[in-house]
């Protein structure tokens, strides 16, 4: 096998560890300069192959490398922008062809979630359907941690550390203040779909009476009554109420709870904004004062919260995917497969990209309880070992030291433009 | 001076190391057990001694106690609840010296802001207006940071290195997302008077175009036009526009931010909802994809990331009010000098509970850049020291270790109820 080189790209919404991937592709593949030559870099994903925006991050220090480790968001910037078919838009593979030949790339590794490894999946076919000789291998990367076949998501543990830890610290203030003032505490975290980032504000509580109290699932229909009813229930035994709400939560009907609330006041119909929904239909029904949090980007960029577990993960995949390459693999992501929860244990496997292009995977029922308000056992003890670790970035002057990234651009080689 | 027991409180909205001023107080004064007897602390601040709802922290062991040290909110509960003058509620006030005797309480600790010192002002008129023997001291508490006298309050060296360290990881997302989705992240921080919490955001910019671009304070009048071209100005220069708004940003007209959003679709004034205000404005000016965060408690609550220097000092401040009483004094407040900026140098000086009592310290004008959009080298000297330092809290099973105490009630005495 002759010397060829690497793309590598991070797409869809960033991590706290999509750069540890990162960080895991580009050691591993300077240590097999036999066979991989340099490592560029697209920037914005997908977009810098189209463009021929490709980072050489041979340009980077082992040191700026090293750092990327402990660097929340995508350095080379992320898209949100899926390839459409080889039959539907052959000059978009025939482009990618042209880039990739002038800068002779052998080896494709595509950083993202379902959407991004249909995206993988597709330049996989560039091989077979249009004779371009390339390693395709995508590397998983979700806070939504609703990839199938891998156990979970590098992205999700930290994610899910920073809402339990968040919850827990939210709620101590919550109970000191409920005497007199703040009885109610709503706070709104991510997953659309799914309520994966919902249930991991459940491992903050850990005796009964703990809050969360109530955790509403995109996978449980809304019902106002018993969500009111149980409300009031927790303030009268407990004192105050903490609730963890997913973006997602909606009624039966399908129609998402933000919807009522943003429609009213903006016009617009982006979700983002249930906590305030929730807060003062509990207000309305019982009078109680409240307070309302949305943690949106916070809770993905958290680094400095991040979960020791998931950064090793994260590392590992970026590791094992130039490993399968090296080993002539393609078309294919390297997964988790965890062999235990009690003690946790895990090794890498892997699966085709064909399999997790464009599936999402939800919470099982049996993750809730039977109320559909809180999370089961077995949620916990999957769960669990997701948020172990703490993994500290370096700080300076009382900040974390992220790195910022040089990123040379590798002098075009091509005359023609590309209109995205 | 024969030894008498002591009263602690906790007052207004809760801190992440407000428990480790109660740490001092309680192992100072642990030390001192000739002067003083048993500490009480208030359930619920000044209401515990109303109602002689006193918990009896000598129940508690050295290890719980030290514990409080690194655990976020009130461990004796809080209140949000002001005295009357000794004039117009007498009877208060009697009630209070019926409570102090009977528990023979000779010493008061009144851990709170500028509302709360104003309660320990009045209580240490009882010695002299109603002749009943306490000794008062004020323990500065509060993330706002508007006391006066004092260099700055514990509890706002933390949440400004929450804001600072989230409003950098939440910029670093945006802009690898900015070229095809989220071009403008609102994050919405406290203090509704003061701007010192906006303010801490800009120290996690360092260089020229680094976020926050936009930092919106309540002591700038809010001018629309201008904010929306600077917007574009920094999409256009940047790519993308981080913007922190105080909850307390607010019209030339006096008018809240906030108010428009949270009356048109609510019905209520509850200020917490001024980022979605400002992000809508944008898009609708603008267009541009956006995000936006409300940290609320979130951000007061954050342990996690307690600021070194604030810990530190809040200890200090719970350690010095006892060693006051202890040298006789009465009706002070023990306050943060600082001594030198570079390096930070401080020590511990006092001024009386009638100087701190209802003043608020707004930002000088001379701390905010000339077109009112962030923060002077000399705001940066002043706040750069306040969130050096990680202050780790344990962890176990990858949440933070926080005490709950036992919070053993001691006997009530009187027959008598008081209602509040």
């Amino acid at each position: 096998m002759s010397k060829r080189n690497a793309f590598y790209a991070q797409s869809g919404g960033v991590t706290a560890v999509i750069n540890a991937t990162a960080c895991g592709v580009i050691e591993t593949a300077r240590k097999h300069k036999d066979k991989i030559g340099k490592v560029y870099a697209g920037r914005n994903g997908i977009l810098g192959a189209l463009t021929e925006e490709l980072i050489d991050t041979s340009k980077e220090s082992a040191r700026a490398i090293a750092a990327l480790k402990h660097t929340p968001s995508g350095a080379f910037g992320s898209c949100r922008y899926k390839l459409k078919s080889i039959e539907e838009n052959r000059a978009q593979y025939e482009r990618l062809m042209e880039v990739f030949r002038a800068h002779d790339i052998g080896y494709f590794f595509y950083n993202g979630g379902g959407d991004s490894q249909d995206t993988s999946h597709k330049v996989s076919q560039l091989s077979r359907k249009m004779g371009y000789p390339i390693q395709c291998i995508g590397i998983p990367k979700t806070v939504d941690n609703d990839l199938p076949v891998t156990d979970n998501c590098p992205g999700f543990g930290s994610v899910a550390k920073y809402v339990a830890v968040s919850i827990r610290e939210a709620a101590f203030d919550v109970k000191s203040m409920a005497q007199t003032s703040t009885k109610v505490f709503v706070m709104e975290v991510m997953g659309r779909h799914a309520g994966w980032i919902a249930a991991a504000s459940g491992l903050a509580g850990e005796a009964d009476g703990d809050a969360p109290h109530i955790i509403l699932f995109p996978e449980i229909a809304f019902d106002r009554e018993r969500f009111l009813s149980r409300v009031k229930h927790c303030v009268n035994h407990y004192g105050y109420c903490v609730i963890c709400v997913s973006e997602g939560a909606r009624y039966s009907d399908g129609k998402y709870l933000a919807d009522a609330g943003s429609t009213d006041a903006f016009g617009h119909t982006q979700l983002g904004g249930v906590a305030p929904v929730v807060a003062h239909m509990v207000k309305q029904a019982h009078g109680y004062k409240y307070h309302w949090a949305v943690a949106d980007y916070l809770q993905r960029s958290a680094r400095h919260i991040a979960s020791g577990t998931d950064v090793e993960q994260a590392y590992a995949m970026g590791k094992a995917a130039v490993r399968f390459a090296l080993q002539g693999k393609t078309a294919i992501l390297p997964v988790i497969v965890r062999t235990s929860s009690k003690p946790y244990r895990w090794k890498i496997g892997s699966t085709s990209l064909k399999r997790v292009a464009n599936v999402e995977r939800m919470m099982p029922r049996s993750y809730i309880t039977k109320d559909g308000f809180g999370i089961t056992k077995r949620c916990r003890t999957y769960l669990a070992p997701l948020i172990r670790g703490e993994a500290y970035p370096p700080y300076k002057n009382g900040l974390p030291h992220y790195v910022q990234l040089k990123n040379i651009q590798v002098p075009k080689k091509l005359d023609s433009d590309f209109s995205i």
